[in-house]
């Protein structure tokens, strides 16, 4: 086992890294930017580098100067959290190449999955069920005939990348042609590209693998994440509850399916959009742990934060597919520093009070303390609110309580937004899909 | 069900009550002394009422007082936390003859096993183990008499009240006169006391109850409290480690049989002492939610605050006893205002910088936040953290982890001292009894 682990992260996933480390007894070495001398990963680890200036090009980018930090402070191993550098083929590398041990699938397997034409021929070649598609293209000329092979209405993806960025929906050609020149405009220009087929009403449903390195994969059911702003996750849930139990066994084995076909190891989410009938379409393979991965570990009891360093210390899996059984629900709500009334603008600045929910069968992770500064610089996510109940009705009302003690002053929040979400009766159905927030939710004030 | 629920109570439990209501959609009204104006169980509740100055006395004891803001708020059902009014018979009959519900068991009851001579001798009847023991006396000459029958070690209780005040061992007869004499010190001249056969290492095995109003009794496992300053609980865990499954069988009959020889309703608890050999003798029937309930929670996935509610609504129990599994192991550390390098002296005073452990399978029931007075008046509980792993040893590491965590500035608290407990490693062993702290735990640190 490791004796010491460097977080090449920050805010809640490096505090939650630092949680299952100090659970396995590894020690911890944060890293942080001058913006973060303060910040509480920064006071929970064992030890903390400073790795640059605010900016996270310089610091929480600076493959380098992280690895450096990592042979500096005497880690064994380094985990990458959630964005920033977690899908570097190349970071991955230079871990490996040092000497230690990337906490993640081989950089190979990152580089593989991680362009997204080259995964969705792998997928393809493995047999999944994928939208129709083009190849990548960096011009209008190719789209637009790309478009009319395919029928609109198509979805603009940028072939690296992820989080959302750069996608945009066309119902038509007109709309393609805008989307296009502002994707140039968005990326550097020649940056490629590809269509999809977009799906309308379609539901995010995203499953969770688990892989040792000797060939064992099994799956930990489905978290549903259709709730998105701008391609952004919101609030997700497992498992989803438009699933009768032969689709979750359909997806499961699809996700396990496309994981083996890659020689995936260590965990990763297969994400899949589903149509109105049911249908599941492969998207992408995420190999990083997700911001939303508490909701499986509360409806499944395996702690996936432990269970990846475990992993990639080469521990074999100690459990079968058999051995998972899921009989309760869980919802995740991310507490974002953003105002809703003003188009959920960052809404950084200093943490006044704040008090965090308890009591039975709420979870918070968090990044943040009172007094903690948050920056203009990183993502705006500060906490995510983990409910959960023997029913979705129980998770939902035991959601709502937690939210409704959640104080946080000095900056705006999501808090409210996810309590007005909680109430409407059509996420209360369970009628939601990936376009709910956009129409239902966002609709301004005078007109509600 | 209710409509809305006055908690005649404050801090932690208080919370805990108002969360269980929130989540069952019952309105909430608090009652506040004029030291509590600003207390969180008045911040979280729908309404609060004030009902008197900061001594208890006149105010959480005030019985008229909380029946009348009960009535005047437009309560429909009473819940008394523990402590205060919570085994006082004839305020469960001022509740009941107002017209409202009391949520716990009926006055008769609470009447009957808070006599603990009668408890013992209705025990006794039922078939329950029993240690040696007087009948109420309360002179020196009765007791030297008696302790001379049982043979020392003996222990002097008194026949009412609870939480352990007045108790007292004797391993002599001098020491008995002693203890006799500053019993009549400490209570009223003329109050009554028994004797019991004092068992040295024993071990305090505690079973909850659950029972609804139509005689179907169940129990949820044992809890081990050895763990007790001054026979006041520290640290509880469910289960005990010192029991095999047959004795584990064996006490959770032995409740029941408690439970159903007394006609119980809503929850309770049955306490047992267990010697050496592991028999175990019954102590005492606890009417009412216990300050460590929610170990138990943990370990069953009943949510006890909402059953209870439920069970004094009138619902019946919806569970056989066959269905309570216990599969994992939770422990709580009750977090107290106290400096236990000044012998556990109160330390009250206002909170500044505050923040409570997160993450996975940590539980913190709280009754302050940061800015709160913790005041002099009342118990030094302020927050109970609750660790919840797949095994004991899981256990003691996530509760380390939270420990480490848990930031509580400008007043004293037990914090270190559990986070010292943990590190034992007679503790880790499992190696304890009831002398286990003052024998281990509060040699001077000179010596240590």
């Amino acid at each position: 086992m490791f004796k010491r682990l460097l977080i090449a992260n920050r805010g809640e996933i490096a505090v939650r890294i630092i949680r299952a480390c100090q659970e396995l007894g590894i020690e911890t070495v944060a890293v942080y930017s001058d913006a973060d001398v303060d910040a509480l990963h920064v006071k929970l680890a064992d030890y903390a580098v400073r790795i640059g200036p605010a900016e996270a090009q310089h610091s929480y980018l600076n493959s380098a100067a992280i690895v450096e930090a990592a042979k500096t402070a005497g880690a064994d191993a380094i985990h990458p959290g959630y964005g920033f550098l977690s899908e570097n083929a190349d970071f991955a590398q230079m871990v490996t190449d040092a000497g230690l041990v990337f906490v993640g699938p081989a950089a190979a397997t990152i580089r593989q999955v991680g362009n997204k034409d080259a995964a969705r021929e792998a997928m393809r070649t493995a047999g999944l069920p994928m939208t129709a598609g083009s190849a990548p293209m960096n011009s209008i000329e190719e789209a637009v005939q790309a478009a009319r092979q395919i029928g609109y209405p198509v979805i603009v993806k940028p072939v690296s990348g992820g989080g959302g960025h750069g996608m945009s929906v066309a119902g038509n050609e007109t709309e393609l042609i805008s989307a296009i020149t502002k994707f140039a405009n968005f990326t550097m220009s020649g940056t490629a590209f590809y269509l999809e087929k977009y799906i309308s009403c379609a539901r995010h449903i995203e499953v969770q693998i688990v892989a040792d390195n000797y060939g064992h994969v099994i799956h930990l059911g489905e978290r549903e994440c259709s709730l998105q702003r701008r391609n952004q996750k919101i609030l997700e849930e497992s498992p989803s509850c438009a699933l009768v139990p032969a689709m979750r066994q359909k997806v499961g084995e699809l996700a396990v399916q496309a994981a083996k076909s890659v020689h995936y190891t260590n965990i990763g989410t297969v994400e899949f959009l589903m149509d109105n009938a049911g249908n599941f379409y492969f998207m992408e393979i995420n190999p990083r742990i997700q911001v939303e991965h508490a909701i499986t570990e509360m409806v499944t009891g395996i702690d996936l934060a432990k269970t990846q360093i475990l992993l990639a210390a080469g521990q074999p899996l100690n459990m079968q597919q058999e051995d998972i059984t899921v009989n309760s629900h869980a919802i995740e709500c991310r507490i974002n520093a953003e105002d809703p009334e003003l188009n959920f603008l960052p809404s950084p600045g200093q943490i006044g009070f704040y008090h965090q929910p308890g009591g039975p069968n709420v979870r918070v992770d968090s990044g943040v303390c009172a007094g903690s500064v948050v920056q203009p610089y990183y993502d705006s996510l500060i906490a995510k609110v983990i409910a959960h109940g023997k029913t979705r009705g129980e998770a939902i009302r035991i959601m709502q309580r937690a939210l409704a003690e959640f104080r946080i002053d000095g900056i705006k929040t999501t808090i409210d937004f996810h309590r007005r979400l909680l109430d409407n009766p059509y996420f209360r159905r369970g009628n939601i899909d990936i376009q709910f927030i956009s129409n239902q939710m966002l609709v301004p004030s005078a007109i509600r």
